[in-house]
């Protein structure tokens, strides 16, 4: 009997945000792999625990396997080479670990911040897996809220206008300025702040940090005026936590 | 006190795919507005009733009262402004049902299927009621899963691809072919087939029909082989039915 391995979407960090289809899923489960970047980000891991510790009816039933995931470059003169690199790392990591703790007929998950589909690349690195041949299993996925829609619910606001489109993108795209097809974008994965460069005028933010967290920081108005507000906002609140999740909205005017 | 007003997403269908923030608002609302939009969807009205039976704890507490949305001319000539005629009409028919069932300090709520950030015009429409100044209330958005993220985790799939962008837009946009900048294209409000249109070389569709409910539909494949065959499938589960409701994504080749 196969493996079956469930790829869990939990939301951005409220234990609120997670769905019911996610708990039933983790009540289910003998093994999960916890995927941990480092001490800088233990604060997202303990988050995970938590998560299971409320949901979980019998928590004697399962055990926690953590997979420390290689560093990445993050500033790399070869974007897509050095990704490329850092995923073959991911895969013999957790290859090894799903070997280990997998067993034929057992039940398996990852816990994924968000939403799989978005801006996540554990599907990527689970196909990389599975196409070496070395290990077996059914996978399952299970979507979760994503940061993206938080942002949106917490300023009031939809992600288009009426017959509008969105575009998702990450900050790196942003070099040359905003993209030309879209009235809205929504700016993922920005290690810096990408907004600063833009200079088109018109232009409303709508920002978001550690979005449904306590420590939750929202700020919008004109990019013009605030953009110098909100990098300050965010350099502090990430030399106080160590580390710095935003994401945010481009709107043009119409 | 003012009126609270919950805006609550309760995902595409599948009750499971509620969060548990939204279980926690339905059981403090005491009126649930209930947008109803002719005979064809009244199954889409159950749903809700499913919903709120499954998960209010006490059923008591809680009225509902229906809003027969405005009907809306599918095929105009002048997109905008049937729009925004419509809308218009829309906003005398929630702010009658506001008025007169949204008392002070009690707290109301629209539930809204997916996500009400994403291709949904409750909040719109919330919006112009309260710029009338008839009606006032303190609003509060909770993000539901959208069928986009039903779509990819059904397919197995992410929506962006490493370092790409993704591009979400209504079917109407695709009538010039694909939008140039984006390799993912997500194509929501799709009243026709707009993807036999696209003769572009070297695009996969993964497409999704009634996601998240027993009779979703999935089909997947390179476009031009198998655009026919999802005509096909489409054509007979909306006479089948009586509605569709479908979304897409058409992934262009690397």
């Amino acid at each position: 009997m196969t493996a079956r391995l469930s790829v869990i979407g939990i939301g951005p960090g409220d234990p609120a945000q997670v769905t019911v289809e996610a708990i039933e899923a983790m009540n289910a489960v003998e093994v999960f792999f916890v995927v941990t970047k480092g001490p800088d980000k233990q604060e997202l891991v303990d988050l995970r625990f938590e998560i299971l510790r409320r949901y979980v009816r019998e928590p004697s039933r399962y055990e926690t396997v953590e997979i420390r995931d290689p560093d990445r470059d993050r500033t790399p003169s070869e974007y897509r080479a050095t990704v490329a690199a850092w995923r073959t790392a991911r895969a013999d990591a957790w290859e090894a670990a799903l070997r280990e703790h997998l067993h034929e007929g057992s039940h398996g998950a990852f816990l994924v911040w968000g939403d799989p589909a978005l801006y996540d690349s554990t599907l990527d690195v689970l196909a990389d897996v599975l196409a070496r041949g070395q290990v077996a299993f059914d996978q399952h996925v299970i979507p979760g809220i994503s940061s993206v829609q938080i942002l949106a619910a917490r300023h009031g606001i939809a992600l288009n206008r009426i017959g509008g489109a969105i575009e998702i993108t990450p900050a790196r795209r942003l070099a040359d300025g905003l993209p030309s097809g879209a009235e809205d974008v929504v700016v993922m994965l920005d290690a810096a702040t990408a907004f600063t460069a833009i200079s088109e005028p018109g232009v409303h933010i709508y920002w978001g940090a550690y979005l449904g967290s306590p420590d939750e920081l929202l700020i919008d108005g004109p990019l013009d005026e605030i953009a110098g507000e909100i990098e300050r906002v965010r350099a502090e609140a990430k030399e106080r936590k160590g580390w710095m999740f935003d994401t945010y909205l481009l709107r043009r005017a119409r």
